[in-house]
């Protein structure tokens, strides 16, 4: 089977979706969920062949880690797949509804996007994730996974396919077949079959899909994450705040990366922040004043400013007063997340609205801007683009709204 | 200047935006509107030259017509902006409130997209309603016109900016100072200035700007919106609605192209239908059932059905039920605007969940996928792609959301 036929098969196989009860939908993604307790040893089979080719290819062990199906990971996507059935259901939600004085009777009702893309990497349990988020939301689905990721990949979809199949639905999931570097650039021009590509990877990956797309895309570049310390901020609140921000997980998008600090509170603060720091192995890059207070702060630069450590380094930079935080973070924000740590009411508004990045946070850690966290049940992606979503995606950003107009014989005149 | 500074002067001169109040905003609408009765005799000299130039190039009468200011079109230009004054400031509304187990209190915010890029053909009162709605939504905006209109343009534009130069914040709108194609390539591929770009005008330029387009892209393809006539429709209501719907103004995207009619009611509904459409010159191209009711129906052909008329033609099948229409539809829609005219609920409730065009209308007329008549209050366009926003887009579809997270300290573990 062509591509193109795929497309259009699961093009086909969706029109169906919208129509489903939640309960049967909740119903297939625990069958879903079961066929893969159940067939946990043969997934590590199908698994271990594909460690095996990346043991071969003398891929790094990061790269391998990623790709392992470990018993518990098994579990979690069984998990997440019963988890996801539990969600509110959001298609067919009347979100808006109002009467015209004509007497038309005006609805916004919720309904999927239609089909989806997501083109992904080496870690397989993003199949199951993609598909229990896009399935439930009523859209169909094509997959492309990463060649590394074949056997597992393959292997996982059957599954789902086969708890779809008991309803005569199994088309609305298909997986591309190959891991040819085409099918990508192919699946990135088919706007006949998918309303929109979700890339999960890297950012190789995702900026080579904006350049050649012309399916419409909704992507997570990176987190350049910034905390201004204003002088009215609590120092007990401040130091845990930023050190969680920057230690509890640093190689992820909402780790801090740049730490800014009003000089009123500096001789405060940097003291027992930098102490801190020290001891969960932090490196400093500071500015100038920054560095008055401990040898170990390594001079910081222009281009730090601009870098996504994901790592255990942080810039720091000891400015005047909130006006200067937030220039410089309207500089160098990829509009992720900003925090903010005052006790200051007016500070507050000012910064929340002087900025507009995805998550404006207030005396909390970055690290809230999650979709678990957030309370959306579970996402599918944070997306810094500001079309259709921003900031992370649950179910509901995977549906649009459509009007229903109710009249009794209403004309234009 | 070039077009890269200029994008990154309405960039940086728009971040101000989101925190402007809605009466500074009202005010510059209000001020903007006045510019434009005050200068109106200036404002059709400059016309002029776009006229005579159109004239000279041999232009169509409907292309010169387009481009024609006259005195009654300038008053509606200052009336669309004071207009959208008296609309709803959708900048910072909360849409969303509710709080977590840990205390975090989430917000969702209503912000503006960023910097808008307008591309447009031949009509300059564009200028102005692009203007009004990104401004007033919070977006900078950059405008790139058509050759024909370059001198009304760029008037225009100069009396906005008079406006908003009071102010202090002239460079939230821009004019392309240049008709080079290679400047809509530009902007086609600016991300770093442009959130997205809204084309307005022909599929040609629109198709164009899909396929190089890097930058997000909202647009409106073709209307090819459908009708069903159940068994159960009054008949009464179905011979207007069909009639108003193909008739009232043919060449537009929401009227009516192919009707379908269930063939329990074709007896009574086709004669009297086929007698109003005579009477006002509509030509019916109907299936073989359709012809016999009169000598005046020609063959309707597949390539019919899937063609966007936007002239006194109509499609007409008879088809055996509900399920038949619906297959119908949705084989040939282009997802904007369907209608059924029906006394079944049930039927209606079919029709309404199995078709996810951008309006889905029970019992009247298709012209009403409108934004004025939807109580949008204005519209930039009807989009028919389902990513942001589906349907007509007014002054909400011109922002995102962003989330505010208050805290106080609380960390991840």
């Amino acid at each position: 089977m062509t591509l193109k036929e795929l497309g259009q098969r699961t093009k086909l196989a969706s029109k169906i979706l919208p129509t489903l009860s939640t309960e049967l939908k909740q119903d297939i993604l625990k069958n879903m969920a079961s066929n893969i307790r159940l067939a946990s040893e043969a997934i590590k089979v199908e698994n271990q062949k594909d460690l095996d080719g990346a043991n071969e290819k003398g891929l790094s062990s990061a790269m391998i880690d990623r790709l392992r199906l470990s018993d518990e990971r098994i579990q979690a996507m069984a998990q997440s797949l019963e988890e996801v059935a539990t969600l509110e259901d959001p298609v067919g939600a009347i979100t808006e509804e109002y009467t015209r004085p004509n007497g038309l009777l005006v609805q916004r009702r919720r309904i999927p996007l239609g089909v989806i893309g997501v083109i992904y990497e080496s870690r397989p349990n993003v199949t199951v994730e993609a598909a229990s988020l896009c399935f439930f939301a009523g859209n169909g689905l094509i997959l492309r996974g990463g060649s590394e990721a074949y056997h597992s990949n393959q292997f996982l979809v059957k599954l789902l396919k086969s708890a779809l199949a008991e309803r005569g639905v199994d088309d609305v999931i298909n997986m591309v077949p190959t891991t040819d570097r085409s099918s990508v650039d192919e699946l990135a021009k088919m706007n006949d079959v998918l309303d929109v590509i979700i890339p999960r990877g890297g950012e190789g990956l995702i900026r080579r899909i904006y350049e050649i797309a012309t399916v419409p895309v909704i992507a997570h570049y990176k987190g350049n994450c910034h905390m201004f310390i204003d002088e009215s901020a609590k120092l007990e609140n401040a130091v845990p705040i930023a050190m969680n921000s920057k230690a509890q997980r640093p190689g992820v998008c909402n780790a801090l990366e740049t730490l800014l600090i009003h000089e009123n509170i500096a001789e405060q603060f940097l003291p027992a922040f930098l102490s801190e720091a020290d001891k969960q192995h932090v490196e400093i890059r500071g500015c100038a004043k920054t560095q008055t207070f401990s040898e170990k702060v390594v001079p910081v630069t222009q281009e730090d400013f601009d870098t996504e450590f994901l790592d255990l380094i942080l810039a720091v930079k000891v400015v005047p007063g909130l006006p200067a935080a937030i220039d410089h973070i309207q500089t160098y924000t990829s509009d992720h997340t900003e925090v903010i740590v005052s006790e200051d009411k007016e500070h507050v508004e000012t910064f929340t609205r002087a900025l507009d990045s995805s998550a404006i946070i207030v005396n909390a850690s970055t690290r809230f801007n999650d979709g678990g966290q957030l309370g959306l049940g579970a996402e599918i992606g944070i997306s810094t683009t500001k079309l259709h979503s921003f900031g992370p995606m649950g179910l509901r950003e995977l549906t649009t709204t459509k009007f229903v107009v109710t009249g009794n014989g209403q004309l234009r005149n």
